[in-house]
């Protein structure tokens, strides 16, 4: 993962507004699919130039223009082109390593953000980067990638039941956000099932690979942090905005998106916080066992090591050593060699070592 | 306990406003009290359907609804229709993952906050949600489980001796919220109580059962905190209110939870402070042991360990070695065996490892 | 200590307003001491109950009414049926685990706050709620325990010489305000002394009782700035208060007390700073010495060992070992008992280990 | 690098306004290049003193004097004079040891930061200060030392190719900053690497080379720190500035700046977070060696002493020992020797020691 | 050092205005020089009592009064009566155990700072309290010690070459805050230097002594840190101050210092920071050495403790142990004494140990 979020110096140096895709490249062809929909009608295209959303847009009915893949920089351009981007916006478009953030321009607002994935059983995240513009009666999405990521909204608007239809773009950036936002609680359940599984094993046996799983997953919070604050901020303008596109009737929905992203960051910071702690845990654990493996180490020598030196004495082979002529001589040795580790293990037993 | 507070991504993707009951389902039947009083007046009654409620709409005194248990969804939903809720909020109530919050929408109130009780002498903690809708005269409170936690608020009303049923809807919103505030109290003393017990056995045994405790209660304080710390911009929009509902003269009691809140607040900053504090101690205290152990060892080993290779020496069976002829060679042997504990032991006295 | 701040969860749940005393209790009676004083008399009465003050209530004199000893709640009450003020300020001087604040009502100030008295030798803290309330030319003090607290002000009053009497009850609660935290500065000299005796055995010989003192001392200090941060909040509200009980001339005295609050504040972040340092340092003593023991059991070791060998291999008692039969082996073998020791020490030399 | 970023005491005591150069001296003559420009002209001249420069004051064109060098007084206090500088910025621009900020002046702005630039593989940064004056249609930039830092803005206005050469000094300040901050990604680029390498060495083998890494570029990251943070305080500076020298229009662009300031300013932080958290890693990660070998230490003494014990028994020379003439003692003794180890494996086993 | 920072609780309980010199006292009779300048005239005298100063009072001229020493109360006293100072302000100035600040009076301002002067090679710091008393065309600075602090101040006023005489008050408040803030470079050079010193024996040798530097350091830097970062509010609210004693054109000189001010603060942060980080370094590399130590004895017993109990064997005396009888028995024994260190040499190779 750190992977994509390295070499974002490619483009220093270069002039602003020159439209290079910057990031990974995702090998997929750029796909262009849209929805226009109003309280009665729902139309489904796929189109193969931005010219043909011409058609769309003076209609009364919400356009969404979804676009998947980031290669084809000409889409970029005719969108600007078409309905008036300003080019700083069409270049942090095909900058996938941007931090999330919100704009307001005459006309439009730009809003880019992450949208984490719980990948795998293993605490693992996949990134990627979804850019919004919202016009009058007309959204774009851009994707880096082809997946199913919209796809709960898609089917909520196909459904047609609730009240959907008949609400406007803001609605539909909200269920956006939401969705991308919502997301995140995954991450944290996947978060909460790591830390079980981990601090089961590090009071037992802390093994190198527990260290690693913590180290891992301490990385990766640091990583999902520097997304999910900036979200507040986000959140924070869009609800401050007085643009025109975002009705006064839309904001409690925004600010129901923003309580999430708060509890989001609280339980990020909780995390990490725990995550940090099991680092102490793991290290006090190591010493624990150090201390028990140096324990039973000192007690076997404390042990055994004086009884060597007592029967190495009467292995001496002087010619005047009386106590070896003593008939029970052998026999009192027996005893001193059961009597040392005795005496040993009673004060070791008052040490607490047992 | 971290169990109630994973799987928080249930509902990610669902429709805003689609009521679905999302946390752990506690097993019981929702149910429906209603208390109504005023200064002459108490009706206590038990309701089977939101709509027996319309009787008390219109009237002057104070009606307090309790409703219990959150699995029967339409309950929610006759209230948000009847009194005219927004539908996020009634979301919200049935969401018991939510950070406390508190918000004003035309004609009522919302606030959500947990209700954290001490249940065990071996700090744990459960929690529960408390959602309160205020209107005008009008209070509706939903919680996860049927128990005893408004009790007391229900026998001073039933008492009727103190002033309280003069008072407004606003005066029994503080009560509750006092209640709730106050009992975290009750877990500042058994954190307290549980510092107190590990720190005695910490210094003289630090076992990995201590280090267990100290890493619970650590994760514990963690989650209140996230709990706690909200309450605080809570009561701070809510003295910042303008609502009519909430008169100025009972604002002073609600500044008094606020400073209930503070007070716990800072209570467990410190606490947490101590318990990060007692892991170290305990990492100190078990290198210090570990010391001690060290040198019980290197006492033994340094003194014995030379003691055996001079009893060796005369073990060895080579034809020539004339000292085995000395008559005095024995106990002068003896009593070099005696003098070199004897240096060694002095060395160490100096070196103050006894 | 930690017991006087345990257990302030008597009272939840019972109505606010209800006066009961929360705290430990001082067995001692309520003491009334009253101190009339103006530019030309001063009278020293002690009375029986509150309502003999009804005498002094419209004089031009400034009136000190001192309360000593909280368990005669009859007191607290006639002072709030006679003088108006408010249950929820009652309330608060009973209860004594209240954290400092200040608060403006219509007639009066309210102010309380922890009188810290450093005790014995070895940082030991005592604590004393002391609440002020402050009328036109009228004050009252509650304090805890009947002690001399407030015997330097009570002599400045009575010698007459400063322009004390002249001046008002502002003057008087600067006064006192300015004694109290004034004697926190003896807190931050006696904390100063023990480190400075701590420091001095820590790298010398860091036994465990260095720890438990480094522990108490860091536990207490937590405790203090809990006591001490609020103070700042005190005295600006103070400060920015517009009460006309507070002449705008005596504002500069009390930007005096808020600056010694800073300085006491400031003092106590950086020496917590500093204990929490010295744990560190201590565990680096620790493992240092340990280190030492470590090299002495492994020279120990490591010289001996390898000779014990040697002189095992000529103890056996094969039948065929030329060795022993030659003349010079025994010898050759006292220089090899020689060499071997020589090589290590200087290579050990080289390691730096001696 | 702490080199040049010591020794900032040189100048303390003397006139402020005293014109002397503070820093390493890069032994480089001043050089001092125009290039003049406007949307279709270009003109690229070396001139020798800063008088040769009035011709081009009052044109229209963009005029942009690049002094790289600063070991020239006389030129900086040509500057002053000709255009009217205040002493204390040309103070600050010879003082090559200042932090980055933003300052506003009736006429110019000034602007002061560093450039970071990555040299070497193993995460090693040099610092070049550069200083902007920004007039009216003329920007000086001065440089320590002569490098190719500005070439990628120079080779953008000779090809002519955008729009550049039509937009004014502000479009020309902003891509100078851009350029600077955007140098900083390569940074991060190179941390990010520098831990990849570390982090896979730390589990496997920690030894004190990797510990000296991880020591150098904390340092290092906190260095940078120092001059990365100001940078969000210049930029907020610069877009709240009123100053009619920068277009409302341009704002955007150092909006955009700002935003990359953020990320790089983040970036670093949770980098440097990374870091320290290396640093615990490597304590475990070497305690848990030390583990490994304790217990590689304690297996074999537990084993082998107690059986030389055992042999030492036998080998005594007492003329009473019955076993000695037993016949299957010796082998009795041999399964006692296996019997022994065998017991203390599977003892070693079950504590998961092996 | 310590020393001068403690008992600061000697006036306690004292009237506040009572002038009482608080502090370490140098027994240095105090001094008063004064200093009139104008752009024509230069006047140095040596007065005896403050009343000669009322000469130089309603002059135009620049009137600087130094007060060195602060022993002789009554000087204080008197500057108070002629001049109107508050007591307040005399008795800060007095107590020597201020934290900066900045008042503005009616009439006059009063700065109170302290100066520290880097005193020997081994980070070792003097500290000076200085007040300033600003006045229009007065200035009155208090010190502690007789001592060449203003030397390049008055130098600077002497040689009469700069703008410095025709310059008002203000510009001499300036320089002489300037002149004490510019000192801290110095220490933060000498910061540098010993953290490179230190740094170097760490990694290779971590004795007590590096231990003990790394603690005084640490200790030290904590309490410069106390001084430096009230510096920062202290001028900013003399930049805020619309007192007519400042002129604007002055303001963007002490802006000037508020700079280096801000620069001092981050060098120390960030250095603070290191030091913290080296303490870890230290431990590191403790347990980095313990663990080579551990190493080696482990090495040395795991090769010779199984040998010794070979040897032991072969030493027991029974009768029958045929081995004994073998011809080839030795050598073969010595095969094995050579096999068993070659495979375990093998084996520790394998684990890197070697």
């Amino acid at each position: 993962m750190a992977n994509s979020l390295n070499n974002i110096s490619e483009k220093s140096g270069m002039s602003p507004g020159a439209l290079v895709h910057v990031g990974e490249i995702h090998h997929t062809q750029s796909r262009i699919s849209v929805l226009d929909y109003s309280k009665e009608s729902l139309q489904e295209i796929s189109v193969e130039s931005i010219n043909e959303l011409l058609l769309y847009r003076d209609r009364d009915s919400v356009t969404w223009v979804m676009i998947e893949g980031l290669t084809d920089i000409s889409i970029i351009e005719s969108v600007g082109k078409i309905f008036d981007i300003h080019p700083l916006v069409l270049e942090d478009i095909l900058n996938t390593h941007h931090r999330p953030k919100f704009e307001e321009y005459d006309g439009y607002l730009y809003i880019v953000l992450k949208a984490l994935v719980s990948t795998k059983a293993k605490f693992s995240v996949a990134y990627e980067q979804v850019s919004i513009l919202v016009l009058k009666n007309f959204i774009f999405t851009f994707k880096e990638k082809r997946d199913d990521l919209f796809l709960p909204v898609i089917q909520r608007i196909r459904s047609g039941k609730s009240r959907f239809r008949s609400l406007g773009a803001d609605y539909l950036t909200y269920t956006i956000l939401d969705l991308i936002v919502d997301q995140n609680f995954a991450l944290i359940d996947s978060l909460a099932e790591t830390i079980d599984s981990v601090e089961e094993k590090l009071l037992s046996n802390p093994t190198l690979d527990a260290l690693n799983t913590i180290k891992g997953v301490k990385r990766e919070v640091a990583y999902i942090r520097r997304f999910i604050s900036p979200l507040r901020d986000l959140l924070a303008s869009l609800l401050r905005s007085e643009s025109d596109i975002i009705d006064q009737k839309s904001l409690i929905y925004f600010k129901d998106v923003f309580d999430h992203v708060l509890h989001i960051s609280e339980a990020m910071d909780s995390y990490r916080d725990i995550f940090s702690g099991l680092l102490d845990i793991y290290v006090s654990s190591v010493s624990n066992k150090m201390n028990e493996v140096m324990k039973v180490l000192t007690m076997f020598a404390s042990i055994f090591i004086p009884l060597t030196f007592i029967a190495g004495i009467y292995g001496m082979n002087f010619d005047y050593m009386p106590e070896l002529r003593w008939k029970w001589a052998y026999p009192i040795l027996w005893a001193i060699f059961i009597a040392i580790p005795v005496i040993l293990l009673i004060y070791f037993k008052k040490k607490r070592w047992l």
